[in-house]
């Protein structure tokens, strides 16, 4: 058993405690009490303590681009996909799980107690399966595990580059060749036994699973969670419509797969009727402001999908910054830039989307709280750095002031995590460079 | 005479010098020459070194808010600055002090060597002068000189509250009544005799002085910088053009205001013929894009700017951050949310912007490269952080990795400054929640 004393906290109702003492026992929270003095004995964390994050949208080994894909004139998305598919040639498994391990660590230091990897690289280079066909998906889970990290192996279906068009390339490593290849390598992975791993599932878009295989899909693993890209470019919206004559969202609603389980990933180009129908099925979206900012996406409307009835969470996707704090208050700028008004979010229903949301959409219904029952997760911000100082200390202070850098102290499934920023510099230098540079 | 060796550095030819040795003497640098190894008895800058940051655009003032103006419902620029003047009307030449010099120890924290204040905060809370006229003013410049930064004060005049209606609440305290009032006390500031300090001038805006006298004002320090705002908010431009018939940057070209020594800062929402009047002139402007974010200003066109003739600088204005990567990177990254491609900037053409461009458009011609004859500006970043690890080390990594967290090591006009995060975040607490908590 482990206690600690916060002394100030957002616990998840929304409400600023001014001392709160927090009791644990393994990976669990067993009470919660305020206490405006901290109590002999326990660990003391200083400044403002929230709960644990939870990054929805993670492609770990996209790290590696991080600062080497801003050099060409011009450019795209599609462009940029392409330095992607370059790095995802080369790794194998043990290169996939220092860099998923580096990268896992670099969401710790930030906060980020569980993760949903959107886990498509599962063969070999031709495509040929490994001896255990889920090697990359095992090593990547055991990458997350020794961070520290809780993860939702959110395995990927892929079958085709485009709407029919064979995977060819990098993306010979993604596909399984049919939804039933798909199912039978996944069902492999209910061997495992941790409580701190979900299997949960996911359709890489619309153009990568056609039409009558998405209901197959979503059927395979009933109850856990279903993920998806959607509609982050306007082109595949144009494909989809010119392939089915309806929109992404359309097409996944009459297929049966949109429901409250699921998690759409960006869903930046919707139509009205879109939104309509994902807040209609109370579907979770996962927002990345940070990558659809980096790859050009533009701005979602996550206030109309919100008030439709779907739930924001919050994704970091290609890692460009792993930083919650940045994806948070990006919902709510680029809402600003584009409308030219002000306060569309409160800075408490931001946090909320970065944690208790979050955690529900990967699968840890129990968690982003700090409650009894709950995964003990506490991380918490500096109030006096340099970034934070005179700001008032509430939601506002981390939304709208702080960054990942401001954070002190991670308790990550009752776990105290140790903390240095330079090994953890060195280990993602030591992952990255011999892939990058060393060819 | 001091010898610094840079492991590597951009010294503002674009080109990644592998190990470089700057020696100063006093404020400048006297000379610079590779070399792979560093000397015996040098001061060793590990990671890369970039030339100082100029912050182009501050109201030191506006920190106190940070964190502090989120909370409202709705709301927009105009809200804001209610509550703006509602610190405004609270400073004295005390707390002005305090908050300024926090403010600047933040900004020399994040590499910042030079700042142009703003500055529009002189006479009493009713518009009564002090005994010395402008001992705000002084206040701010020594604020920058304890902190280690050069300063360009932007002496402001503001004359009224919008075309031609009186000052009233705070801005009693930003007039002199009329332009030869305004510049009869901006004459008493010539008794400075720092080299570091430059007493600059500005026009607050179109709303603030009236077409009659902008010429004027415009004459008073001929060849020191002259900064105005332009066309933040659409309702300036529907405004200014109800009263004279054109656009603030008509009126401005007509009062022959815009020339190679005017920085216009903002400059958000311009006719196609506004950018050309700009680029004509040969003028600077100051983007501020994490304010204007902030502030839901809108996304102004810099690309458009700089190819018409215009000079990009950047400047953190009401200091919602204060991170001159972010700055940076936010030009281009807002560029693609709103036109849905990459690829805008080079990176080495936001970090000119962010260091020689905007000590040129300060009155510091001789800063902003690390060269001979230049000041000793030097600020390192750790490439090895969990933020820049594994990127490639160029200047990529500072525009697009980096944060201001990142940085190691500031040698400001020859002085290689004190660091302690902890003592700053003190003096802003000190400073700001006595005034914005204390009443």
């Amino acid at each position: 058993m482990t206690t600690y004393w916060c002394e100030r906290a957002l616990a998840g109702d929304g409400d600023l405690i001014e001392g709160l003492v927090v009791e644990t026992t393994g990976t669990h929270i067993t009470s919660t009490r305020p206490a405006s003095i901290a109590p002999e004995g326990c660990v003391q964390l200083v400044g403002l303590t929230v709960p644990g994050f939870a990054n929805t949208h993670s492609h770990a080994f996209h790290r590696a681009l991080r600062g080497r894909t801003q050099r060409e004139e011009g450019g795209s998305f599609w462009t940029w996909r392409d330095a992607m598919y370059d790095v995802a040639e080369r790794l194998d498994p043990e290169s996939c799980y220092a860099l998923a391990s580096a990268t896992y660590r670099e969401m710790a230091l930030a906060g980020i107690t569980a993760v949903g990897e959107f886990h498509y690289l599962h063969h070999g280079v031709r495509g040929e399966p490994y001896d255990d066909p889920n090697v990359m998906g095992r090593a990547v889970v055991r990458a997350a595990r020794d961070a520290g990290l809780r993860i939702a192996l959110l395995d990927t279906c892929y079958l085709s580059s485009g709407f029919g068009v064979a995977p060819q390339g990098a993306q010979l490593r993604f596909t399984d060749g049919d939804a039933a290849g798909w199912a039978a390598r996944v069902a492999e992975l209910d061997d495992h036994t941790d409580p701190a791993v979900v299997i949960g599932s996911a359709i890489h878009s619309v153009r990568a699973v056609g039409r009558d295989d998405l209901s197959a899909v979503a059927a395979v693993r009933p109850g856990a969670p279903l993920h998806l890209h959607l509609s982050e470019q306007v082109a595949e919206n144009r494909a989809c419509i010119a392939q089915y004559g309806c929109t992404p969202t359309r097409l996944l609603t009459e297929a049966g797969v949109l429901d409250e389980r699921t998690t759409a990933v960006h869903a930046t180009h919707l139509a009205d009727d879109d939104v309509r129908l994902l807040g209609d099925a109370g579907s979770y979206v996962s927002f990345c402001p940070t990558t659809e900012r980096d790859l050009a996406d533009g701005v979602g409307s996550a206030r109309a999908l919100v008030e439709a009835g779907a739930t924001l969470t919050l994704g970091t996707d290609s890692h460009a910054v792993i930083d919650m704090s940045e994806e948070m208050r990006a919902v709510e700028l680029d809402a600003r830039l584009v409308s030219q008004r002000r306060g569309h979010w409160q800075s408490a229903d931001l946090l909320a989307a970065a944690t208790v949301s979050g955690q529900q959409s990967l699968g840890f219904a129990d968690a982003g709280r700090i409650a009894p029952d709950h995964w003990a997760d506490l991380v918490t911000f500096d109030l006096e750095s340099p970034r934070t100082a005179g700001t008032g200390g509430g939601a506002e202070a981390v939304v709208f002031a702080a960054s990942a850098a401001d954070i002190t102290s991670v308790v990550a499934s009752g776990i105290l995590l140790e903390r240095d920023p330079q090994v953890v510099g060195r280990l993602l230098r030591d992952a990255i460079v011999p892939l990058m540079e060393g060819r």
